[in-house]
């Protein structure tokens, strides 16, 4: 039981995703239960709300809510990306936690959001604050360390590969109109999203024909040889294209006019990144007519293709959060540990903040490789349970192709 | 019956959709119940298949093809844009009509397929060779004419109305970092796709908050003075955009390096259509963030979020192809003709060719409210019943807020 009586504060931050919600059901759920958890408050729009003093009083929640957000995308909560780092902030929050005798912290996010989650940790701490502290990870960049996945991975991981092998029978279908097409894909930093777009290829005609990850240098004129050489082969291409491709000297392809964001990353532009920049490269040197799908934040809030493996992963997520309350145990991140062996299975685990917090997780590299515009067979191996139900087998007339007379 | 013994060609073409797989597997399911049908042909990315004498040989289907083909997406028989207008071709194709002994056609496409479709109906007429010619109706654009609307439809607005709803969550969580987005949604001439971005909009939080349609002209103007009303109102704003708006002069906005099409249609950029434009002249002009989402392809490809009345429809279009083949019916496109009535209910109708080849179907104005950015009631009527399942009543906090001490 959690020693102390008190309430809990909880928020969402950083990019939504498509279970971002469930995880949130799931420290309701579980909360409940917990007769020393008197109110939950839900910050509006993350550490924002809370140095406005707004929140939800989720104690008042209505009967239907926990399963509605189970299938609810974005963050219901809203979210922000502010960076804490002015004393008077720090002052403001714990004056907040006393005032409104929050004993239970629960930040569900990714890399910046777990740097937020720490600083309120270490803050309660030196301040001899009583409070618990948990974050719970949330990002489709699946990014953060130690966990062997993030919650919303698997779900925008999804997205990709049924938008990729779909989108890709249909530029095969129009191969006699079209010529090449570029699926550019979220990931500022690491390429895992990117790379998901392999998960329903079968066969060489499926796509995609080229991936091109940000943990690998991008060269124009290797990848324009590459996409060459594909389409000599099969008269189409179809290019997994990660938006945050660089070059050797690490600038963002295409990306002219970039700005830096609240956390000093250097922002990719919002209405037209490398996707639309290398197709006029494309058509410029190999005289071929590019298209770029860009579904943008669409690809990060389909929750009506949300894994299921992964809503069940982010309840549980959520769940454990307020476990580890009932254990006594703060400054921690949930993690999701995988089991060895052939059927996959996780366990819940954690992980200090301090370890988890700014530190990003990149694709190994032996899930790419060596041409650098591919994934191995152990990125498929690793990747597919977390997509939930197999990607369908679609038609394909093999052998049945005859000439008339 | 049918009243010769005989041969069928059936060809896919124009841009393709979720379920015109579905169409074919209607027209294989129910030719296979008609002895006069004695091989089914299918051509190899449409007239061209045709043209080049490559087809497949469909008589030899595996078990299952017909099933999968109702989840297949993209047209697997390969698809085109060929305009058939060389007096060669027509004799080529007349030869390949007689020494294959084809007596049954049929072509699934849009407008310019119907075209195709309508031309070779003409020529086996004047050259008094003996054979049917049925068009099935194919478009995510909804603008073939006489039908009620068309196969192909339902499943992309489903598509479009679940990333508007859902994505526009994400802006309204992130709305203290994200200030528009702008849905680029496809439709070259009608806007009826990008009405259908309204249909899982309950209250005026929900996206989207204002739609440009081709139908009226675009004033860049008009549209920074409606976007700024929006933002000052919600403090974000979504926008459903058409790709195919166009100025008061008929231009596309933001098109500069338009190239026509073999149909002599003028392109939009396959790389940056007018979202990006949009969003930079947003930026300039108000001074707030514009993201574009722009999913390009993927939006007319997506079966796995096909509508399930749409499949059926697509798979009855086939059917009844094959049922005029057998009561002599020749020269008609297949309609879906809706029963007037408080429930939705269709019924399958025919017109002649000549009406439906290249005359488009636009959003009627009662559809459209006076402002000219948004659709009206009737419009939510028409297309609901056509996209399936419901779009889910997602969570909402409303009354929860409150302020904390």
């Amino acid at each position: 039981m959690p020693k102390l009586k008190g309430n809990l504060l909880i928020g969402q931050s950083g990019g939504p995703t498509p279970v971002i919600n469930a995880s949130l059901a799931g420290v309701l759920s579980e909360a409940k239960k917990i007769p020393e958890i008197e109110k939950i408050y839900g910050m509006k729009n993350g550490i924002e709300g809370a140095l406005n003093k707004e929140v939800y009083d989720l104690t008042q929640e209505p009967e239907d809510l926990v399963k509605k957000l189970l299938y609810t995308p974005a963050s219901v909560l809203g979210s922000c990306r502010h960076k804490l780092s002015k004393d008077e902030e720090y002052e403001q929050l714990l004056d907040l936690f006393k005032a409104n005798n929050i004993r239970y912290f629960v930040y569900i996010g990714g890399n910046d959001s777990m740097d937020t989650c720490h600083k309120i940790s270490k803050l309660a701490q030196e301040r001899n604050y009583d409070m618990q502290v948990v974050g719970v990870p949330k990002t489709i960049d699946n990014d953060l360390p130690i966990t062997d996945h993030c919650p919303g991975f698997g779900s925008a991981a999804r997205f990709v590969a049924l938008s990729t092998i779909e989108s890709g029978r249909d530029l095969e279908a129009m191969k006699t109109f079209d010529d090449v097409a570029i699926f550019e894909i979220m990931g500022r930093h690491a390429g895992w999203l990117t790379a998901a777009s392999v998960l329903g290829k079968r066969c060489d005609e499926d796509a995609p024909h080229l991936v091109y990850l940000p943990e690998r240098n991008f060269d124009e004129v290797q990848f324009l040889a590459d996409v060459k050489a594909v389409y000599d082969k099969l008269g189409y291409v179809y290019v997994a294209l990660s938006e945050g491709v660089r070059d050797k000297d690490g600038e963002f392809i295409g990306a002219k006019d970039a700005a830096t964001d609240a956390f000093g990353h250097k922002a990719i532009s919002l209405s037209d990144g490398p996707g639309a920049y290398l197709a006029k490269l494309i058509k410029e040197k190999l005289g071929i007519k590019t298209r770029v799908n860009r579904p943008g934040t669409i690809q990060r809030a389909m929750a009506a293709l949300a894994s299921k493996t992964d809503v069940d992963e982010a309840f549980r997520a959520g769940q454990a959060a307020v476990e580890y309350f009932s254990q006594g145990i703060t400054d921690v991140m949930v993690t999701l540990d995988r089991i060895p062996g052939a059927e996959y299975k996780i366990e819940i685990g954690k992980a200090p903040l301090e370890k988890v917090a700014n530190v990003e997780n990149f694709i190994p590299d032996h899930f790419i490789n060596e041409a650098g515009n591919f994934v191995t067979k152990e990125f498929f191996d690793y990747c597919l349970p977390l997509i939930g139900d197999p990607i369908p087998d679609y038609a394909r007339l093999v052998g049945m192709s005859i000439k008339l007379k």
